[in-house]
């Protein structure tokens, strides 16, 4: 093959992270930039680019690569944007794909993160060999990649699948980043965790382990740590968070009748506390013809290499 | 053509509704049976078989016809059974299309009756030339059929699209008649309509046409009528059943990010009284990336036909 390599880059909040991927599906080399450092984007494009080019040059310089594919949040897969994006400091309409294509002369696919993280799963992970199944990416925001009839669903206008963004409390719902609430995201997130936290604390006179920590910086991680130690309230934090997603899942569900619904990202490393909850309050909500058919399943792909990988599989199709 | 024809057949949970069609959609002769008479389904398709046989002689016999198309509620397009229809008098899972089959010796298939109503309006209606669309029918029940590049979701076993069925009221909801509370087809049926008319009449002291019926009685086309005639209370219970309706459609939207929403049914016969919340809701509601971008529409097929349309389009591909 004369072009055997692909890069994978994957967009977060706080980290962009990539890496130069082969036919097998192997990460050869990666490395990361921090996202947030400038508010104009071609600032952060050369970021990449100095911080990327010497991995290229190592492997055999840019001749050697297919083409680049580009995981990120409110990214469309149609136009090659990203659209409003309320996680990253680029406002408006940034045309990325065309950026980066500009910059390192190579074809470039963009995708939504979790997106991308579905094609990962479906190319390496643990959705190989399904059809249906709808991928959620719980981190800084809560992403969804829905997969039918083994295609990843894009919609009319290439936005399809903001499930983090279904509104799962209706009546004084918290405030999402998007400007409304009550949005799944606004629970199920890395910071949703950690405001569930700080309530059940604040609400409770209960002794806990997470008292040790100040309030207003408790992540989901010391919740992790906590419940590990047996901590009845961060047992509390799980059971709540779980209950939200499980309902979540039976709306889902109703929608697409996946065979799966796959999770990924930080939540996901408490395990059983938090996988619990979900199957109990998902099998208690979901529609009778659908109890104990749907799996839930928890990414094995690591972090970074997953994120990398499923966004480097979008651009074999260039 | 040496069989130039087909048969499309819609259960409905009060009547069934089936007719002959020519490849050009037209329907050339249908009628119509009870589908509540008979608790063994056998007498029910020789029921069906009875009333039919006359109009397939009519065109010229069974060797006229290339198949049989079915909608029914709770359907399912892999197995061709009726599985736990809580709208139909069989219980458990009924192997319809396999029944059908047998008797009229023709090729059967089987939808989702919403499913069949995607299929018409995509073929012959409001959505030709639509890749992406949701389809909600408003009757005794609440259906869905969802389109998403040009193919219905079906999902793993065959039973997606059951929006009906998601939670619109997650605490204290009205009981449903799938065994749950809170879901849409508990506000937006023919059912919903009138209960919420009842509970305002009951809540309320304001003057109404609707305190001239018997709140026992009180249909989804009182309340129209009374709405037609300025009645605020009747325009109330439209603008609640619009919010509901706008409320989760903002949620569909999210899923699958669709062109338009199509509705079809009772309701939509209140025009602009229904149309108007609805809209004004879901813009309200949407995530911002697609406020003014999703059309709702009305069908403009005719009642009967459109479903024996829709049931028999999915026999062409037989």
């Amino acid at each position: 093959m004369e072009k055997p390599y692909l890069v994978g880059i994957d967009v977060g909040g706080t980290n962009t992270i990539f890496g130069i991927v082969n036919a097998d599906g192997n990460v050869l080399l990666k490395s990361a930039v921090k996202t947030g450092t400038h508010d104009d984007v071609n600032l952060y494009i050369n970021d990449v680019y100095n911080e990327l080019i010497p991995l290229v040059n190592e492997i055999g310089g840019i001749e050697k690569i297919k083409g680049i594919g580009v995981g990120a949040p409110n990214a469309n897969f149609y136009s090659g944007n990203i659209e409003y994006a309320s996680n990253l400091k680029w406002k408006g309409i940034v045309p990325f794909a065309k950026l980066m294509s500009d910059k390192f002369g190579l074809p470039t696919v963009l995708t939504n993160d979790a997106n991308a993280a579905a094609i990962g799963e479906m190319t390496y992970g643990i959705a190989r060999g399904m059809k249906n199944f709808i991928m959620i990416t719980l981190g800084t925001g809560v992403g969804a990649g829905i997969v039918i009839d083994g295609k990843l669903v894009y919609g009319h206008d290439g936005f399809a699948g903001e499930l983090g963004h279904t509104i799962i409390v209706r009546n004084n719902g918290r405030s999402c980043g998007c400007g409304r609430t009550g949005c799944l995201e606004a629970y199920a997130s890395a910071n949703g965790v950690a405001r569930t936290a700080r309530e059940i604390l604040e609400a409770s006179k209960g002794e806990s382990l997470l008292r040790n920590i100040s309030v207003d910086i408790i992540s989901s991680k010391d919740v992790h740590d906590a419940a590990l130690r047996g901590d009845r309230l961060a047992l509390e934090v799980f059971e709540f968070t779980g209950k939200i997603l499980g309902e979540a899942f039976a709306d889902f569900i109703t929608f697409s009748a996946p065979e799966a619904i796959v999770l990924f990202g930080g939540l996901t490393k408490a395990g059983d506390y938090i996988r619990k909850p979900i199957v109990d309050y998902m099998e208690k909500s979901v529609l009778p013809l659908w109890k104990g058919k749907v799996k839930v399943l928890f990414s094995h792909l690591k972090g970074a290499d997953a994120a990398i990988l499923g966004a480097s599989a979008l651009a074999w199709e260039i």
